[in-house]
């Protein structure tokens, strides 16, 4: 039977409008027995580390069937990706004691009865919260978007907007370590500054407190920028066209400024798509998951160095995921927002 | 001296906002001597076809320069596509008889000072009209899209908008050529009725008897749009990409609906370049001049074998330039429209 264990969990209430509230999640207890099911093939894990990531405010709404994911279930733990320990497995690719990261039930206990898209942690001398971000689903979205689609060389001008989340930090240094010129954009004093002396942009600035975005790039830009990493959309994207050179790259990765809006700002400079050539490419980071070990061998060095620094936002306990997580949709947050249940 | 001939001109008369009317421009007549001035290293042409083509709008504003080309001058006869043959030269790249297309001075008669972008036309066996379309910058555009930016494959779904202009019509063609399922979309019915009987079209619709553009597009694509070849922009912009499939092409030409906007259209779906993982380039036809000669490799065998068809809208004299080009930019003409001033 199994060690019967309290099991706390992140219950989604119901289906949101808008930009999705704490009180939309809460925490309900169950009990779990620590045993795989009868005839099960899957694995029984303990989960460490929670990661919150802005493709969750989605699945907090009735979707219409076009997006990747299906929504959350009202009334049922929500999903996302995290970092476990493996307590029991059936599944050939685990076994007891094994480090995972990858798509997880959000409760301190699961059975996850289909993991074969989980990956198995085989480097644990850097900290396994990594894998919620550098290592995990952000830092394949920063390698992907940088590496495969922007094909920046060095040299070149980088802008990336939102520059102090999970995935902007990655990109700046990305940049940096390939010679680029990199600013950021970020919505506050407290993260133009991380950007500047903690991440080593070139320069940064506080989109909240520039009228004129246009002029805010060109002043950072004086010659345009070759390459932007998309995070935001509508109106910085519009002034990036605007600022963009000849042949510029944009690696459409996220426009979280439009996500909670009822209809998105148009964007009305696209006619200069033409004129200056310019190639914007939306993509999806688990496209590159084949990629991983590749990821691997180009992250893992610098990190190992010390070339490439990782801020977390680490909120303690299961209680904190649902401020931790609706923080992360105003811009609470500063770096990966980390929601830890366990060391181990 | 040379012999002293009457040489009238299309004049332009002053910088425009909207849509360029009839009375910008005016015929005037001139006198010039048939001999290349003293110490000339250009050429004397005669001009035998002109090519109206929707870009000379942009050349009858005053821009700020960013554009590819500056702003016609007030006074002075305007320069555009055309056919023309060589009376002399005091270029190395052209003998007296030899005929050539590309940018001249619109009037009967010119000296052409820089001759060396000017393309000599080596094939006589078709059509020297083609020049100033199908062989010439519509032709290359088509296949500059088509081929170089859209890479469609066999079997893939194609929509072109504007589609029975002069690039439209080339475009849906190759698209034939090469085994894709294409639609087009035209003004009027008698557009609509061209690309469907003429072009081969697999099937067409008049956008301006669509209320619901997405909707339209639906019908004609019930599994989605792999390539656009986009030459209107806006609202049917927006309609492509809720309809396009995964890993969908957009290649962007033009985006003439919204050349004489006050201020563009916003474009809103942009979001679904993600999830969709869209790429959209922008090209301007003639970075893809060096490869002129693989163009016509591509081209003239289809035509001399009757493959392609090809509708000009022809009007007779230069005196007939205001009304073709400004017909050109209200959607009046029915194929690629030239004038022609001479036949040799």
């Amino acid at each position: 039977m199994g060690e019967v264990m309290k099991n706390k969990q992140v219950l989604f209430k119901d289906y949101v409008t808008g930009v999705p509230k704490e009180s939309d999640l809460c925490i309900g207890e169950s009990t779990i027995a620590l045993k795989l099911p009868e005839g099960s093939n899957g694995i029984l894990v303990k989960n460490l580390y929670l990661s919150c990531d802005p493709f969750m405010q989605f699945l907090m709404r009735k979707t219409e069937g076009h997006g990747v994911f299906s929504s959350y279930k009202p009334g049922a733990p929500i999903t996302g990706n995290g970092v476990a320990k493996v307590l029991e497995s059936n599944h050939p690719k685990f076994k007891k004691g094994d480090y995972v990261w990858g798509t997880t039930s959000w409760e301190e206990y699961a059975v996850l009865e289909k993991p074969d898209a989980l990956f198995k942690i085989e480097h644990t001398d850097v900290p396994l919260s990594y894998y919620t971000g550098i290592l995990g689903m952000a830092g394949v979205t920063a390698y992907a978007g940088f590496y495969e689609v922007c094909h920046a060389k060095e040299g070149e001008r980088v802008f990336v907007s939102a520059a102090s989340g999970a995935v902007g930090q990655l990109v700046g240094q990305f940049a940096k370590l390939r010679g680029c010129y990199v600013v950021g954009s970020a919505g506050s004093k407290e993260k133009v500054e991380l950007l500047k002396t903690k991440f080593g942009f070139d320069d940064a600035f506080n989109y909240k407190e520039e009228h004129d975005l246009a002029a805010a790039l060109k002043r950072c830009f004086p010659e345009g920028i070759d390459v932007y990493f998309e995070n935001v959309g509508g109106k910085m994207l519009d002034a990036v066209i605007l600022n963009m050179r000849l042949r510029g790259r944009i690696a459409v990765c996220g426009m979280i400024s439009q996500y909670n809006l009822s209809e998105p700002e148009g964007v009305k400079n696209l006619m200069l798509l033409i004129d200056k050539r310019i190639t914007m490419r939306g993509f999806v980071n688990f496209d590159y998951y084949p990629q991983y070990n590749k990821f691997l061998d180009t992250i893992l060095p610098p990190i190992r160095e010390g070339k490439i620094t990782y801020v977390e936002d680490i909120a303690e306990g299961i209680e904190s995921v649902p401020a931790a997580l609706v923080g992360l949709f105003r811009g609470r947050n500063v770096g990966k927002q980390v929601v830890v249940l366990a060391h181990e």
